[in-house]
């Protein structure tokens, strides 16, 4: 039976709505829920997200709790309220959206419409079906360029410096307003990723970018594999121990925990009826490691040194950002526990069980069940 | 023959889109670019505005140039993209939107929805059908909360301070961030409004609030023509001469003369192919009345003292805020013109003849002609 069946009988049942759940930081998290025995509804446009990365999740998780999955974009307004028709939610976790910094550049409508429409479609669907949990992917991005080196806060001044972090930085002001505007009813947490890296330590789950990584560790992994020849390492003459950018690396299952602290947050304040109204946490490690650092620990997690290259420092890149944790720490329970060999390790085993990313899998399960017309656009995967 | 019919067979007619061409700037400046012969073609959803504005446009242009009308708004889609498939627009001037800054902190969704959304689906249009010359009403709300008491140039930070200048915040960045991403295409010039006031010298058309006035003009004009008992001044503590706050205040026929200004800085861009990218310009006098100055002139316009009150200062709002408008004179050709005493004059001379706006209109010219399905939504001024 599918839990849309179970729903459709009975409204009662707690259901968390998952945008985008099938990325990479999305899947990581459904790991994390479903072990502790959540019922999910996830919806991702599969854009830049594989199926594959769920069926997955549900065997890292035991097949404890459950999930169902609809192929929908957030900004097809119908197929969207359609969701909200067939489930009573009790809380959204909200991944989906687009997020490459260079491409943002390139395509800033595409990414306004997506991340900014798209959310607000969301957020009006949250309103009217009187789902006032939410917890929002956010990111450091944000804080813009930082005054100092010093550890950044969550009272940092926000200011977004490209598209991308603009649709993040709106979308937080966004749900800040609607939060005021209607107060003692949203429990609003915006988290702010630093840069989450590595990969599920049983390597079934990861990072799959599409097309050229925009991130460093994702492009040391396509090098390492042999799918890239060379690192280029953005400027070295940056005031850092070896001149390279220092950056708040955070391992991918930390920041999925870090869901799961805000949920339970989130759970309290309902119970206890103190409503947060909107609260930005930080998700970082608190520690700094510099761009050399990572390629020589992914270089001891593979066995052997990596090529890399100096070349110049890229428009817009700062010398260093770290964060602040301590609020999550406090007020969330939550710290980073991982390594940043930890980081390199998972990394490497994800990428060399899957060199291809998700394209190559061999043990897809069932095969996806296209539920009958009018709502042929939905995809069910089977419990 | 409406001018739909005409753009239907000649595709080169160089026609310019007027979003919420209806509401108090708008039909404004429909009046200036039709008495210089344009052809226009006007959406509006008519929300916060009224047709029979554009009748009197008409009238007052001599009937000059040519304009239909659509009631469409800007949320719908396939309507707007219907707009786009019967003309070919050299320009637009994007009006459209929801300006109350109070409401816009009760229902900021609604804001948000309306005017970025709204934006984010013209603006598709417009890349989509090759219009890459606009013009958009900003504000000078996107300024936040000035540094001092010094005029502001539009090189000033930016920063609004509440849902509805957020949005304009939004559009303005989005908008500059689609000229950086499509070089040497676009022109846009960004608008930014000061405290406009007064009315056509005709008397014919003027500003119509829904509901209670949110600015100081149109509530003391409602307090001279009966329909309020008293002006209410909020706060005579501030660092000004007579203690109220000063503002910026420009007559809304020199406001429209700015927009002719910029569309020939438009025109003279894509004649000379030198791309102007994305500018912004403030639209003020440069001159600052307090809020005292205010009522004792429209006090001589009406020929008679005004009640007033004094009461708290409202939050968040400032002293003082002043316009440097050099940039606008020095590229655009333009200043501001009109006095304090023509403002009021000219605000007195509508509230008289209108004494509940539109609404009591006894002139209405020919009945709106609606056009046969599937486009039952539009409506179509005659020629």
């Amino acid at each position: 039976m599918t839990l849309a069946s179970q729903n459709a009988n009975n409204n009662d049942q707690e259901v968390i709505l998952v945008t985008g759940g099938a990325g990479f930081i999305g899947s990581h998290t459904v790991v994390q829920l479903l072990t502790l025995g959540k019922r999910l509804v996830i919806i991702d446009n599969l854009c830049n997200s594989s199926e594959e990365a769920l069926h997955r999740a549900k065997v890292l998780a035991d097949n404890k709790g459950s999930l169902v999955f609809h192929k929908v974009d957030l900004l097809d307004a119908a197929a969207m309220e359609h969701i909200f028709q067939l489930y009573t939610f009790s809380a959204c976790i909200h991944f989906a959206g687009l997020k490459a910094v260079g491409e943002s550049a390139q395509i800033p409508l595409g990414y306004y419409q997506t991340n900014v429409t798209g959310s607000l479609n969301l957020i009006q669907l949250l309103q009217k079906y009187n789902c006032k949990n939410l917890i929002f992917s956010s990111s450091a991005t944000v804080y813009g360029l930082p005054t100092s080196k010093d550890p950044i806060n969550e009272d940092a001044p926000i200011g977004a410096l490209n598209p991308y972090g603009r649709t993040k930085q709106y979308i937080e002001e966004i749900l800040a307003d609607i939060a005021v505007s209607e107060p003692d009813q949203w429990n609003i947490i915006l988290l702010r990723y630093f840069n989450p890296v590595g990969a599920h330590e049983s390597g079934k789950i990861g990072e799959d970018p599409n097309g050229i990584p925009n991130n460093l560790m994702p492009f040391v992994a396509q090098v390492a594999i042999g799918r890239r020849p060379v690192i280029s390492v953005f400027g070295d003459d940056y005031d850092s121990p070896d001149g390279t950018g220092v950056r708040d690396y955070i391992h991918i299952v930390d920041l999925a925990r870090g869901h799961v602290a805000a949920l339970k947050k989130l759970e309290t304040a309902q119970s206890t009826g103190r409503t947060l109204g909107c609260v930005a946490y930080n998700l970082g490690s608190g520690v700094g490691y510099s761009v050399m650092d990572m390629i020589h620990t992914m270089s001891k997690a593979v066995g052997r040194s990596l090529p890399y290259k100096v070349v110049g420092r890229r428009a817009g890149d700062v010398g260093t950002v770290i964060a602040d944790p301590s609020r999550s720490f406090k007020e969330l329970g939550w710290k980073a526990e991982k390594t940043m060999q930890d980081m390199c390790d998972d990394l490497w085993r994800w990428q060399t069980q899957n060199p291809d990313g998700y394209t190559t899998a061999e043990e897809t399960s069932a095969p996806t069940t296209p539920t009958p017309a009018p709502h042929s656009a939905f995809t069910e995967l089977l419990e």
